[in-house]
């Protein structure tokens, strides 16, 4: 059975939407928690009751039960990471969550409606608060003497424990709280395919972002159910045909020169993690490659690819 | 006062969010009144009470003011659409909108959630019905010898009823029943820009769509406040120097080959017709000239430009 681009965009961007089924999205959002933090009257991340019911009497969180908000308190950026680093640290310690168990130290930030840092958070944490994260995807590509376009596409290390064997974008990462993603895009470039800082400063186009909610199951690792919310700022780099991405790390087991038709012959048998399979959607809309002659779905990939977040983005 | 990207955004994507302020939206969403069409319990459209108010009483209509929904009635597409045309026509010599002066005979498309064919209807009159129409845009572009990017930009004829004298995308068209994107680009390239079909056909590529939910407003023509959702195919066209498109016939005044930044500055200037804005800025940010660094809002402008429709679309 061929997975269809619509069934690839539905398996990550999972959370209903309110105008295709109010009743669904009702019965989908009433069933969560907003985050919000002190003296901010709007959600910053949804998250699941099971996870809110271990903030009960911890200081520093105030449950509402009746209107199902948790609230992070703390007047200052500093005072709010501060305080959700000592829940985090204490939970990670009595082994709680499955998902800190992957802890990073690495911390992500969370932005409030006029773009201010309300907060940094661990980033393994990130899913328990259904907060949004950023990162940066590289699509790198090679156009052959004949004109043909050939995508270069990774094959994530066996090892990993998120994803692990499935297909990746040549560049991809998170970025962390103070990074711009910029930099952060020249530093994984250099990390996980060792392209000379030079090359990318000079050749990496920006062509926008791709946005989604996504539910987590189990192919994440960790709890199932929690709500990832997402950005993307994609990238665009046309490669020399004498320059071969290595892995610099052991993130990627190898590099493939793919065709179009083997990209999406690996896409339509799942092999791409989820939202490298929609960084690479969009990329080959942007390129004229899926167009709506062929592409029964082709209005709603389009929308779906940047969807309009619920939360304050950066 | 310059005009913002998201000024020019929130000028022609109206129509509020659902996510953004539940209570607006609940507001304004009941102000207006659904439209379906006989056996399939969807909207189609939002239409004002004071264009539904007309239909009442009139054969084919159906008013139900409790749950404020307008039905068509008709079995097939073909019953459905004499009917509208039976209406409409009456209403065009009774003289009743103002938007069916500019009868154009020429028929849009209304299609249901399984992409069939609902019903065709009068171009002018689809504002009435608030339905989703479908229009191509292309952005024409010469690169020069030193590698600066120009952008072809015409201006409309200052007689043209609607938007006259702002500046507009190189070729910009709306999609009839029956034709599809590609033809209708085809036939607009000819006609709007002296485009011969053989570069058209070679040299345009597919670049995604661009979506918005528009309020009419008195730059349009014809009544205010009327709905109107809309799905436009956009494409690129890289074109030699040498070749100047041409006016071919009287919607143009003129044709001109500005910078990036003097295309920029017209926008802040408000130069623009508004959805023609938004295929501009769609195509800086895929080319890498708007990004993040340079624009406060790049990630709600992304996601803005590409808005999920709340009525099926083909």
């Amino acid at each position: 059975m061929a997975i269809s681009n619509l069934d690839l965009i539905n398996d990550c961007d999972g959370f209903p939407y309110y105008q295709a089924d109010p009743d669904l999205y009702a019965a989908s959002v009433c069933t969560y928690f907003e985050l919000r933090v002190q003296d901010h009257d709007y959600a910053v991340g949804y998250m699941l009751p099971s996870v809110v019911e271990v903030f009960r009497e911890v200081p520093s969180w105030t449950i509402d039960d009746e209107d199902r908000i948790l609230t992070l308190a703390g007047k200052t950026t500093e005072e709010r990471s501060a305080a959700i680093k000592t829940t985090l640290e204490a939970l990670r310690m009595t082994g709680h969550f499955k998902v800190l168990e992957k802890w990073r130290d690495e911390l992500y930030p969370v932005y409030g409606r006029n773009k201010e840092l309300l907060f940094n958070v661990e980033r393994c944490a990130s899913p328990l608060f259904g907060v949004v994260t950023y990162g940066v995807h590289l699509s790198a590509y090679v156009r052959t003497k004949e004109g043909e376009m050939k995508i270069w596409t990774p094959r994530r290390a066996r090892t990993k424990q998120t994803y692990g064997g499935l297909l990746d974008n040549a560049v991809a990462g998170g970025i962390a709280s103070g990074e711009s993603p910029w930099e952060s895009l020249v530093r994984e470039c250099g990390e996980e395919a060792s392209l000379s800082e030079d090359l990318v400063r000079s050749k990496v186009k920006a062509a926008g972002t791709v946005t989604y909610f996504h539910i987590r199951t189990s192919k994440a690792g960790g709890e199932t159910g929690l709500l990832q919310p997402e950005c993307q700022y994609v990238y665009d780099l046309e490669l020399p045909e004498d320059v071969i991405p290595k892995p610099g790390d052991d993130e990627v087991e190898e590099f493939y020169l793919w065709s179009v038709d083997e990209v999406r012959e690996a896409m339509a048998r799942g092999e791409f993690k989820p939202n490298c399979a929609l960084v690479v959607l969009d990329f080959l809309i942007r390129h004229g490659i899926i167009t709506n002659e062929t592409e029964r779905d082709y209005i709603e990939i389009v929308s779906r690819l940047h969807r309009r977040l619920e939360f304050p983005t950066l």
